[in-house]
């Protein structure tokens, strides 16, 4: 009886890590679409909110690291299922950081506020959010499915992501020439979008790990990384 | 002598798991530090240096990955030698991310050439590079002797580097009010100024890192994180 015990005893670990990576996923996906509601809205009590949840988000990260690490110690696991336990931290780690991304889209809330943004420019973030989101969403039940081929169809859509950036980030630039006094608020809507953009590469990273942890390698081939507009030139009206 | 020699071996790879991160941690170092150079000469062959050294980054990451997932399962080891292990982990997550940064400005090299950034704007990104790059060389030297306490000094010390990167991102918005030609190599400076500010968070990371394989625990007390340009509101000149 006793192997069958512990057996069942270390899958319920395994499943509770899964379960908490779980809920780090659902809280870091509210965070990022409460803070844009905040953004587009001015709604500064949403966005103190969000800066209150990072809080959380912060503890689940430990929680589930000392959790992780003392599964390995007391399991000793080999092959695949260490790769599970390591692949939670790493996952855990990166909803760590979407969580931050969402917080400073949450912090940047007053700077903007009264600015007279225009509608078409929030929608443009509001879209590149709705993009990366979704992605974050299927990253995470994708995780809950454990299934590699799909993780490796996110990995390649992120691309997406960046020529939605790209395309905001030269319209910001265009907004800001028109009037000086777009520049600061305007700014710190190109944060907003690098933001976003990052909470994508996150998602990605994600799917890399749920990869990994499926099949004990990375995958193949370079990964469609970092955006086009790092390379953007002067901008003329 | 069987157990001398396995013990000796296992010594032997905690040894080269650290050696590798040092190592790492000297490429990230060159990397940001080239990067930087790359900007304020317009260097184009430097920049392009410092996006294929990333990959070696990347595959070094990957490697010590590896060999520590290998060196838990072999070893299974517990308590201060996992947290060693998985220490070893993060702090070669957030080198490859210092790399990645490095790249990122690198990238931007092209689109802030020969567009007349004034040379004080270029040794203020210059200055706030070197405390970046002194606080990452610290970090690693305390990695190097694992001293919790200077672990702990240095992670208060990045406050510094966010004052004067809050101020810089006021310098660099005012001189895009002062002619809109400024505005596309500004914002890309922007973007490189925040890239170095996240270069002395991932530092931060570390010394806490080092500081949790040397305890166990968490730094006590919040720790002082993000810049406070995020809720800057209009400026004027």
């Amino acid at each position: 009886m006793a192997p069958t015990h512990i057996l069942s005893a270390y899958d319920e670990e395994l499943k509770y890590l899964s379960r908490r990576i779980s809920e780090m996923g659902g809280l870091a996906e509210e965070m990022c679409s409460d803070a844009l509601r905040a953004l587009i809205n001015s709604d500064t009590g949403l966005a103190q909110k969000v800066i209150s949840d990072d809080v959380i988000l912060d503890q689940a990260e430990r929680e589930i690291q000392d959790k992780a690490i003392l599964t390995i110690a007391k399991r000793q696991p080999m092959a695949a299922d260490l790769r599970e336990i390591v692949g939670t931290l790493r996952i855990a780690a990166d909803l760590e950081r979407v969580g931050d991304l969402g917080k400073n889209i949450a912090k940047r809330v007053i700077a903007v506020q009264g600015s007279g943004v225009p509608r078409k420019l929030a929608r443009g973030l509001e879209h590149l959010s709705d993009l990366a989101l979704v992605q974050l969403k299927e990253v995470l039940d994708v995780f809950a499915n454990r299934s590699a081929e799909k993780a490796e169809a996110i990995r390649i859509r992120d691309e997406e992501i960046d020529a939605m950036y790209t395309s905001l980030f030269r319209e910001l630039l265009t907004y800001m020439m028109e009037d000086p006094r777009n520049i600061t608020p305007c700014t710190h809507l190109l944060f907003c979008a690098k933001n976003i953009e990052r909470i994508g590469d996150h998602a990605t990273n994600i799917a890399e790990t749920i990869y990994y942890m499926k099949t004990g390698s990375q995958p193949e081939g370079d990964r469609p990384k970092d955006d086009s507009s790092n390379t953007l030139g002067a901008i003329t009206k």
